[in-house]
């Protein structure tokens, strides 16, 4: 008989994996919670040409695309962006700011030979109706807390500004029509180092000696407070990339305010794919034992929102990869959760008790308590073998002989050991337990 | 400017919305948690030809078709349970019972003129491995106490079997070959009413007498204790559906101990549209003020899981439906639930406090306090402003005269009151309001 595999690109989540992305969920939309962020949700698919407005080639061409059954030309979201922009752009009355959150997946066409999913799980946070930093300095706290709390450390918030980018072309006289290519090129200097670029330029047909002005500027990377400075000098006088970099200052000031200045790294290489960016740009950079890795991306996309006929509305963002967030907890063992969330197993000694251990399980659901008891007329064996096969940390056993005194035995499961609790504490005795 | 509306079928839920939505949900999963059921997460698109391997041909033409740029024919999952079913057949190893619950959405391509969505959340439980009704049982119970716990009353479990039907065709001497056709049929007798159903039958030239005596049968409706005695007396030798009949009545037995045997009606006519059922049926009703409809419903299916290249495995699950339950929740007003998650707007009566206002809502932030600061420069009144139009109930003013003494005032934006609170004492005065 053929079986079939999830399609390609996709994996399904068995409960012991399900329980570390819940636990990451639910500590994400606590925190975003905590910022004032407001659920927002929009369907799945998008019509083709919203999705298509600004998301650049590369994008494009990874979207799934299909049509319905009236031939309404469809694709699956790329992003949790474009869906929340056009909610924006449709209901103007919405008090600004406006600030929501989304956890939810989305679908790229990606190369899988280099582990990227084709169906991955973000958290996005939004900020909209703001013109100035603020926004930016919230996503970015409002980040780092959400990483903080799951156990993170050695995080940097790598930042640079659309401005900037467009600056460092006019310094270098590259022309502007260019820029996404270029972009693309230095992009990559963290990740594939400094003759790839060059090779990327070169072919770009850029000369020698703008490659090189570029390279003396988008090498520049370290803390704000000694880069700042430099870039300052290095850009005076081009008045978009002064204007980015005081937008970056703002941020840096703000972030000694929200506490997160430490985090921040200025790095003029950093250009990230998305054609909607406007602004500041960042992403956020975790240090494991193997490698650097961006686990969250986002900026500002002041004309998003017009483009999908709003009003004139400025925005910024930042998205958790919530499928890399949990991948490096696992390799740097940081989750200590259980297999199930079943913390008891009502077991029954024989059938004639099976009525009791029903009940007694119902009244310890009621009381929030989770519990399984034996579906299938097992012995007593088998039911604590199945017990410890999900590992279920705790057993009620039920005997006639106790029943009659109106107790039951809780045995513990890891340290074998067992206790005898009267039916009416059993709820208080469980509590304490966990 | 071309505005783009959310796809035909589908919906943008705004936070107002959402937040019933969550809470909804949240109360759920958590009655699903203490039923021991764990979650487990599949793709929302499948291969084309496991989806349509047993879904019937209505639903079959209501699936959204498309193909990945490698031209692997997939389609949108159209329930939660063909997803699950593939992952047991090929994880053969996962301890049994398997009980596993997944809250997420499907997609079919509905008849939108009959308020009906294309894209709609369900809440699914499965019993895995069990025989026995005690898998019925657990999920009967389970919904039951769900609806309950969102504060439901008037509740009906319409109950049947796909053994009792396939016993009326042999009873009335109509061909097993039509039976998916009469199904369908009788199926409709509670929305559509009898000349209807009757119709209908005739269209597939049933004779005057088949109908006749199905009729009998299919009217028989009402508490298990009346009509359990009725139908056996009617069916009696017809061996399968005998076989239904005693398992309905395990059912009731179990019900009683459960608790849920109050809300049992058998209802011969209820046959549920997907074809992988093979046992036991069920739905569940409500009563609103306007008509009965049903919230929830789901049954057995013991050759699903082979049919998908897995071992024989029973199975047994039921979904709620998040979407009709919402909308009922609405209109009958059961929801009292705030327009925001935000407790708290930290306002500043100028610029020089700002800094202030902020430290200390990072502080409240980190206490789990829900709050906002001002993100656009405005002044006092505006902030108050913002923070009414989003019905935020409380606000705390900091201003410079208070500082000095390390106090803050609270304003109780419905009562109007304001109270001076010591700032190391705020979040204990505002986790005692809430």
């Amino acid at each position: 008989m053929m079986k079939f595999k999830p399609p390609k690109g996709t994996k399904d989540f068995l409960p012991e994996e399900m329980i570390k992305r819940e636990y990451v969920i639910e500590k994400i939309k606590k925190i975003f919670s905590s910022y004032g962020f407001d659920p927002l949700e929009t369907p799945i698919f998008e019509d083709w040409n919203l999705l298509t407005k600004k998301c650049g080639e590369d994008i494009k061409e990874q979207i799934y695309k299909f049509e319905d059954k009236a031939g309404r030309k469809l694709g699956l979201r790329f992003d949790l962006t474009v869906g929340m922009a056009r909610v924006i752009a449709n209901n103007p009355q919405l008090p600004k700011p406006f600030k929501r959150y989304f956890i939810s997946k989305a679908w790229r066409y990606e190369d899988v030979s280099k582990g990227r999913k084709r169906e991955f799980l973000q958290a996005d946070v939004d900020v909209v109706g703001v013109k100035g930093m603020e926004a930016e300095a919230e996503c970015l706290a409002c980040a780092i807390d959400c990483l903080k709390s799951l156990g993170f450390k050695s995080l940097q918030i790598l930042l640079n500004n659309r401005k900037i980018l467009d600056g460092l072309l006019e310094l270098t006289k590259i022309p502007l029509q260019k820029n996404l290519e270029v972009f693309r090129a230095i992009d990559k200097l963290n990740k594939l180092g400094e003759e790839t670029v060059k090779e990327e330029l070169e072919k770009i047909n850029l000369e020698e000696k703008q490659i090189e002005k570029l390279f003396k500027l988008i090498k520049i990377k370290g803390k704000p407070e000694e880069t700042l400075k430099k870039a300052k000098s290095l850009l005076k006088g081009i008045k978009t990339a002064e204007e980015g970099l005081k937008e970056l200052e703002k941020i840096f000031e703000l972030g000694k305010i929200y506490g997160f200045s430490d985090y921040l790294v200025l790095d003029l290489s950093l250009a990230r794919g998305l054609d909607y960016y406007t602004g500041p740009i960042f992403e956020i950079a975790i240090k494991t034992k193997e490698k650097v890795g961006s686990i969250a991306g986002g900026g500002r996309y002041d004309k998003l929102i017009e483009l999908m006929g709003g009003p004139s509305t400025p925005a910024t963002g930042i998205s958790l990869g919530i499928e890399r967030i949990v991948e490096i907890m696992k390799s740097e063992q940081m989750f200590n959760l259980p297999k199930t969330k079943t913390k008891v197993f009502v077991a029954n000694v024989n059938e004639k008790v099976k009525k009791e251990a029903i009940k007694i399980a119902q009244d310890l659901r009621r009381d929030g308590i989770e519990c399984q008891v034996d579906l299938m007329g097992r012995n007593l064996t088998r039911q604590l073998e199945y017990a410890d096969s999900l590992d279920i940390p705790f057993v009620i056993i039920i005997g006639p002989k106790e029943l009659k005194e109106m107790k039951v035995k809780v045995r513990d499961m890891e340290k074998k050991s067992e206790t005898e609790v009267k039916i009416n504490e059993l709820t208080g005795f469980l509590k304490n337990l966990s």
